[in-house]
C-alpha cells in the first residue's frame, strides 16, 4: 500500500450477540491482515446497558465504560462499519452510540467504509444511505463502494462466505479503502 | 371532521428531559383539542433504562415497562412523531424504541404525521426523510406534509410558538392529518 | 371497493422504448380491471423531444404537447409510478417531467403508488426513496407499500410475470392503493 | 497544497439561463484561483435541446454535442456540482446528463464536491443527499462537507455573496476538497 495505515477499527454495528455481523467483521479483519494492516473490533455488544440514560446529552463523555469504547474511535483514522438491516435502516443502537460520542465529535476528518447485511434482498441499501448522511454531517469521509450482502443466510458456508461475487466485492472494497 | 377519530398518540421522539419536543407536543395536543380529538403522550423519557439489553431481539416483547409503553401504540391508529434533529438525523433512541416493538410489528396499516425540530437551519429535513423510509418499510402511511421547525430557539415565545408561519403550517398539518 | 375510484393514471417512468416498465404497467392495469377500476397510461416516451428547453422554468405550461400529457395528471386523483432504476435512482426524465408540471403544482393532495424495477438486486430501493421525498415535498400522499421488482429479467415469463411472490406483492399493493 | 491538482470542472447543475448557480460557480472559481488551481465550467445550459431522445440508452455516446460536453468530465479528476433545489431535490436535467454519460461511466474513481442552493430554508439538503447516493453508486468519492446556501436571495450582494458564514463555509469546503 502506498498509504501508511494506522490501526483500523471495525465497528460491529449491532449489540445482538453472536450476530452474523461479527463474522463479516472477521472476514474484513482477514482481508486487512493480508495487507499487513492492523485492526481491532469495537463491538456494540459492549455498550453500557444503560447507555440511553447514562451517556447522552448532558452526560455525554461522563460514562467511563463508554469512554473506554469511544477511545477506540479516537485511536483510529479509519473505520469499517458492519451494518445489519433492522426495520429498513441500521440498528438504533448504532445511532445511540454515535449520539453518545463526546462533543465536539471525534470523527470529523476521519474515514469510513460501510458494509450492509440483510436476510432479505435489500442488503441494507437504505441503511447505508441513512448512515452516509449522518457520517457526512459529522464530517466523516465515506468510501463510495459499499458492499451490500443481501440474502446473507443463503450465502454463508458455516461462518465463512460462500459467494464468490461477495468475496470479490469485499476484497475490492478493502483495497479501495486502504487507498482512500 | 368527516373522519371518526380515535385516540391519537403523540410520540416525543427523544428521551432528553425538558426537551423542546415536549412543548411542540403540547402545541399539537392543543390543536387536536380544538377539533375535539383526544390525544395522549408517549414520551421516550419513559423508556426502560436498560432498553438496549432488555427489550431487543430475543427479548422483544418481554420487558413489562416497555410493553406498557408499546401498548399506547396498539391503542391508536394515528401517531404524531415529534422529531428533534441529532447528528443529522433523528435520535438513536427513537429507532431503538421502534426496534423494540413486538414482532410482527403493531404499526402496519396505521398512520403517522412527522414534525421536525432543529436549532440549525435544516429543521430535521433528513431526519424526517430517514424516518419516512423506516415507517414505510413497516407499512405505516406517512402524511406528506411535514412541518420543519428550523431555528427553534429563535422562534419561541417562552414555551409557546412565536412564529406565525410555523403556527399556520402546524395548523394545516393537523387538519390534513385528521382527514388522512 | 368501499372507495369510489376515478380514472387512475399509470405513469411509465422512462422514455426508453419497449421498456419492461410498460409490461409492468400492463400487469397493474389488469389488476385494476379485475376491480372494475379504469386506468390510462402516461408514457414518458411521449414527452416533447425538446422538453428540457421548451417546457421548463419561464416556459412552464407553454408547451402544448406537454400540456396534453400533463392533462392526464389533472384528470386523475391517483397515480401509479412504474420506476426503473437508472444509475442508482429513478430516470432523470421522470424528474424533468415533474419539473415541467405547471405551477402551482397540480399534484398536491393527490395519491401515488410506486413500483420499482431493476436488473440488479436493489429493485429501485433508493429510487423509490428519492421519489417519495419529492412527491411528499409536492404534497402527494405516497402509499407505504412499494413493490421492488429486483432481478426483473430472471422473473419474467415472456411479457408476463413468472414469480409468485412478486405477483402477490403487486396484487396486495393494488388492493391497498384502492383503499388508500 | 500538498496534492497536485489538475483541472477542476465546475458543473452548473441546471439549464436555467442566468441562474444564481452560475454566480455560485464563479465564487468557487475565484476560491480555486486563490490556490492557483485551474478550473472550467460545464454549464447544463449547453446540453443538446433534444438530449432526452438523442443521447440516452442505445444512443448513449452518439450525440456529438453532448460528447463535447462529457469530454470535460473525462479531462478532470475532480468536480464541483452546483445544485439548485427544484421540487425538493436536484434538477431533473442534472440526472438526465448523468444518465447520458457513456457506459461504462467515466466518473468511477473520481471526486466530487457538492454545493446546494435554495430560495427556501432547506439549502438543498435532500437534493445533495439524493445526488450523493447516485454518485456513490457510480463510484465517485463525495466530500463530506456540503455547503447549503439556503435563502440565497437574502444573502446576495449583487452577484456576490453577502453572508460571512456562507463565505467561510465555501472557503473551508474548497480547502477540504483540494486535500481530498
Amino acid at each position: 500500500m502506498g498509504i501508511e495505515q494506522g490501526m483500523i477499527t471495525i465497528v460491529i454495528g449491532t449489540n445482538r450477540h453472536h450476530a452474523k455481523s461479527k463474522w463479516v467483521g472477521n472476514w474484513v479483519k482477514e482481508l486487512l491482515e493480508s495487507h499487513q494492516v492492523e485492526s481491532q473490533f469495537l463491538d456494540l455488544a459492549d455498550l453500557p446497558e444503560d447507555i440511553t440514560v447514562s451517556a447522552l446529552y448532558e452526560k455525554s463523555g461522563k460514562n467511563e465504560q463508554l469512554n473506554a469504547l469511544s477511545a477506540k474511535m479516537l485511536q483510529s483514522e479509519k473505520f469499517f462499519f458492519i451494518v445489519p438491516e433492522y426495520n429498513g435502516s441500521f440498528p438504533g443502537v448504532l445511532k445511540v452510540f454515535i449520539d453518545a460520542l463526546p462533543y465536539p465529535n471525534p470523527l470529523a476528518g476521519k474515514k469510513a467504509s460501510l458494509i450492509g447485511i440483510s436476510s432479505g434482498m435489500q442488503g441494507g441499501g437504505l441503511a447505508l444511505s441513512h448512515l452516509t448522511d449522518i457520517l457526512h454531517y459529522l464530517g466523516v469521509q465515506v468510501l463510495a463502494q459499499k458492499t451490500k450482502l443481501a440474502f446473507i443466510e443463503k450465502n454463508l458456508k458455516g461462518e465463512t462466505l460462500g459467494n464468490d461475487l461477495y468475496q470479490q466485492l469485499l476484497t475490492e472494497q478493502v483495497d479501495a479503502f486502504l487507498n482512500f
